[in-house]
């Protein structure tokens, strides 16, 4: 098996889009050849992620028209689905047919147009990710998931809905404020200053997160060029390792103990840490699965970055910020970036790689430049989960 | 890389199912672990074709919650959406997982719930599997797209369209009479015995493509166990070898030069020999993508079976029958043995494996026990292209 590396990236402005699904991936995927200096007859095959293709724009088999658009010629092309995951579980098979031998060179990503549907609509389908027979027939959509999960959170660590509440703003602050820097992000200099407040004073959505909990719905796409380490270094000097990666699936909600526990995710970032060798405290940054403030605080402690109950106050210390323990987000995560969500988990990565590179947005780098970074991305209600680890360095 | 074996198949009934597609599958998967003589916990990711379960059944994200009723536990659980070829290339991503020594034993297959949702509900989303720009926007759908493709063969080889028509009759008869004999089957112990006046006379369904032309909507799922050619003696007796696989994609039809000579299907086989090191001559059966009549005899000649322009004649005489050139569909195909869209690549395999035992169904049961087979699978109108060649023996 090969090292593999990133050799370049790509990312559409998030947000509402004019553009369709085919025209977004490509111009994602353009930058991001254009970034690594390759053309459509290098790329060996395509890895894309697409959550709802065929309710949003009346298209299903996305990748081998994407693959077309983009004049790649007749090579696989193929479409990944794990909902808001999609991207992600995309770029673990990328990296591994990299790996493989099998491909010296893959273009893989992931497109949505989640806004242009419309909030109703996309809420409604995106709820197809949960366990249709079970959660889907009772009405449940992710909202109602996460405030579950928020209220087992304050109950299990006996704290006060009200303090956890006021924790769970301190996310929303930090992924706003680091949103509003972020020119991509679909809140670019939009509510970069919001108070404890404003956050649980905004419009209850499902008791207790309010709409600053929640992060919005987003067309756009990102996508990745990815060779063998070997070769990387033709195309650039900054290349970037893939030193990990986990996968996971779960269950229906009322098989889980634990809503604060996914089983999922402790399993795929375990396999993760393992591959690439490395601990949680050898990561220098996170982006990680902020679709509601207490998602993000769920994941800090699954990922062993923080003790069991603990993320919600280390997050209201700044623990997660520019300077803490643990940057986490900087981009701005869903939260204040927007989530297209079959492009989220390619953000993710892009946005790493950018932050290996120095080249995160003013008042979003961190300092020194990381080493080791590790993505998390969430599909449904803890249904799928993957794990990408990445690093300027081979272990 | 190491060498991959299926040890394991199972297959439901194929037809209308009053089951759900996580029970479906679960049939499947269970019947093939059963077959290995493998359990759960020997099982290490999942890996499912589903071309539209949220139009079916509001689920989408289905292999977690396939990996979930299995009771599997948090494994990695993917599922591919490449319309009709969604199993086949998730059958040769699993392959690969097992080639790179990163999993020992893997669950892979399909399933779809496309006849419960009524043939017309059908028929419009998976069009949704053409161009949706160009193609979707003018309305249409698959049978239109092979008729266009008969008159085009019928005109490319100067053949007038009822000498052509007639030709193609035999296709459906074949078919039909070994779906006939298929328990399997949809149409098990029924229309066996086809005349060619049957087929052309029955209802015109998109000039010149009759009912009997076309393939049915179907329910059903099928699954496979793989794992690596050294540990498959554990198990069985008769590993089946998975000895290469291709996979290509498309463009909009508007793009195409022929639609009867579509590139994408081509080059994908022609890697899959390669990886293979066989040619067409090896080859001693064939689970080829007859969707429509038509689709059988563009196949056969894409894969290199007969000289382009000879595939309709060569089927008239019977030389893809039993005891013919080359055995085509001895399972019924996709005419006689029903098409549920996600499993049918899994279902192709699944019968190349039976016939590689002898045990397929009586009447249908290749003579000698046939050594190396081709699938091939077709999604969309060639927008994704896989194929799987198999072997009793490693070449």
């Amino acid at each position: 098996m090969r090292d593999v590396a990133i050799i370049g990236v790509g990312h559409t402005k998030f947000g509402r889009a004019s553009k369709t699904s085919l025209e977004l991936f490509s111009e994602a995927s353009l930058q991001a050849m254009d970034d690594a200096g390759v053309v459509g007859a290098d790329i060996e095959a395509l890895f894309q992620g697409a959550a709802l293709p065929g309710f949003e724009e009346g298209q299903v088999m996305p990748a081998a028209f994407s693959a077309a658009e983009l004049n790649l010629g007749p090579i696989p092309a193929t479409r990944y689905e794990g909902a808001c995951a999609s991207a992600s579980v995309a770029i673990r098979d990328a990296a591994m047919w990299v790996s493989s031998g099998e491909c010296d060179m893959v273009l893989a990503g992931g497109v949505e147009k989640a806004l242009t549907m419309g909030t109703a609509f996309a809420t409604r389908t995106f709820a197809m990710s949960c366990h249709t027979p079970t959660e889907g027939a009772v009405g449940l959509t992710f909202p109602g998931v996460f405030a579950m999960a928020a209220r087992q959170y304050a109950k299990g660590y006996d704290m006060p809905l009200d303090s956890l509440r006021e924790k769970m703003a301190h996310v929303s602050i930090k992924n706003h404020r680091h949103g509003a820097l972020n020119p991509l992000a679909q809140f670019y200099k939009k509510m970069g200053n919001l108070k404890v407040e404003d956050v649980v004073n905004s419009m209850m959505v499902a008791d207790p997160l309010t709409l600053m909990d929640c992060c919005p719905f987003s067309d756009g796409a990102a996508a990745l060029v990815l060779c063998p380490v070997e070769d990387a270094k033709k195309y650039t000097d900054d290349p970037v390792y893939v030193l990990g990666t986990g996968q996971g699936s779960g269950s229906a909600l009322s098989k889980m103990e634990d809503l604060t526990k996914p089983v999922s995710r402790i399993q795929s970032a375990k396999v993760a840490f393992k591959r690439a060798r490395l601990e949680p405290k050898d990561i220098d940054m996170l982006e990680l699965h902020d679709c509601f403030t207490i998602a993000e605080l769920i994941a800090l402690e699954c990922l062993g970055f923080f003790e069991w109950g603990k993320a919600a106050e280390a997050t209201a210390q700044g623990e997660t910020d520019l300077g803490g323990k643990i940057p986490t987000n900087m981009s701005g995560g869903l939260i204040g970036k927007g989530h297209p969500i079959g492009a989220t988990g390619a953000s993710q990565v892009y946005w790493m790689v950018k932050q290996m590179r120095g080249e995160a947005a003013k008042g979003n780098q961190i300092d020194p430049v990381p080493e080791y970074g590790m993505t998390d991305t969430l599909g449904g209600d803890f249904g799928t989960l993957c794990h990408i680890i990445l690093g300027r360095t081979k272990r």
